[in-house]
């Protein structure tokens, strides 16, 4: 087939299916930059709500949805996968249509992607852009601005469904960056969801103090430290369970930094734990310098 | 001896040992609402500075310092307990003199303090209001402001020494806690040193993948959840090793819920996960509501 099957994103119909903090913002972002800009969402009054809000052109059934050129999966990752098995149950799309999906895990997405039937030339997506809050309430155009949006290559995507997916990108103001699946787990398992389970674990432990003290003297570095304790749990647990083998990991060699340094505490080695202490300093301060 | 042994704040004679960050703030909120603000510190440049950035009214001998009304230990704790030392080798103050300290720990400091020669009314001090950043030239007049202030009763401070302590407190417009030295030290290990530990932890598991794109991918989520990681290095070397006991204890705590975690994960269980998962939720939405 010839790349010049998929129109420009100017003429495309898109349909973005789940119209939560992701998908609500897509819809608000690429409005009036497409032929149309349609959503779907299991719950009907949140539909309605995105709608009533300008984030969509239309509310469509999930059968029109998959009849446009580009189809926005944007939702957990394992209601991503259930996503995909139903398309891949259903007979191809009537003519070549792009599937991107904004999951935070690529790796079972696109080994789902891989076994669509024909017609369909699926992309996987990360927009790398959390906030603990979640729902369509919280959706503004401008989430992606100057945030990373990873694309993890599959070969059977056309590179006009490529072409099309880099021109979204570029609409919503992100910066992309090309990520095969399984480098994109293992890297974000230690980029982003390590930090979030850092982060619940020690909040766990503060809950387990008795002294109510803990709380008034809990302050800034505490609160940046625990920051993503308090993200979506629906979206965290499919995070970690479809992530499993990378967050595994990242958590076995977290316990193993862990041990050396209660060793090193243990011991009271004033040199040891410099040394130890001092490569994470030097490169948090050139990874991100100080405001001031 | 009579609570009126000491002045008010306003004609109290204050010595600062110590002119990084916290002695400096200390110096520059305090100047001008006492008696006379004078500064002492082993790097006569640094004592220099705080003259010409009129943090000081005059910059001491150390001999000089101690003969001040109220002396405030700057340093940290370590430094803290070797001055303190010395102290107990010196002859006591000609008059009762109040000592404050600074240090991020408690326990071996006050029980130092307890050991010093009559005549000095000692008390233990924390202001939480840490900066990753360090030195005089950081030092701002408002550092302290709405911030907590924790004073740990020390039986022999004479009540006008509590009260010269408490007006200090008032004066820097922080929020005083009164807190014993064991309670402080068991808190602030839960929460301020576990944090800048897990945070230092995870850049140290970080820097160990081989993948560049790790760094490109890690955002905002790792930026908070790691930046106690650039704290100073000295301070917290001194932290961990004069706060050992209540460390290893919250180290200990914190591998008991990552081995738990871990298991859930590889167990793939996802209710167990949510059950895991939604008390640090649910209580860090509470200590910190979301800023929208």
């Amino acid at each position: 087939m010839s790349e010049d099957d998929f129109k420009p994103l100017s003429a495309a119909r898109v349909a973005v299916l789940g119209l939560g903090l992701m998908g609500g913002s897509l819809a608000l972002a690429l409005r009036g930059r497409c032929g149309e800009v349609t959503g779907h969402d299991i719950n009907h009054a949140t539909a309605a709500s995105a709608l009533a809000l300008g984030a969509i052109d239309r509310a469509v059934s999930l059968d029109e949805a998959l009849r446009a050129d580009l189809v926005v999966l944007a939702a957990p990752p394992r209601v991503i996968l259930a996503q995909l098995a139903d398309l891949s149950r259903r007979p191809p799309p009537a003519q070549p249509t792009v599937l991107l999906d904004l999951g935070s895990t690529k790796g079972a997405i696109t080994a789902a992607m891989a076994a669509l039937p024909p017609g369909w030339h699926p992309l996987g997506g990360h927009p790398m852009c959390g906030k603990e809050v979640s729902g369509l309430a919280q959706a503004e155009a401008e989430l992606f601005r100057d945030k990373l949006f990873i694309l993890t290559p599959l070969p059977r995507a056309a590179p006009g469904a490529w072409r099309l997916a880099e021109a979204l990108v570029q609409a919503l103001g992100a910066r992309l960056l090309l990520l095969p699946p399984d480098r994109h787990d293992t890297v974000v398992a230690l980029a982003s969801h390590l930090p979030y389970a850092v982060a619940a674990l020690l909040v766990r432990v503060a809950l387990a103090s008795p002294d109510p003290a803990l709380w008034a003297v809990a302050s800034s570095g505490f609160r940046d430290t625990s920051r993503l304790a308090a993200s979506d749990l629906t979206m965290m647990v499919d995070i970690l369970l479809t992530n499993r083998a990378a967050v595994r990991q990242a958590l076995a060699d977290y316990r193993a930094e862990l041990d050396t340094l209660a060793g090193l505490v243990a011991q009271g080695d004033e040199d040891a734990l410099r040394a130890f202490l001092e490569p994470p300093q030097q490169r948090r301060r050139l990874l991100f310098p100080p405001a001031e």
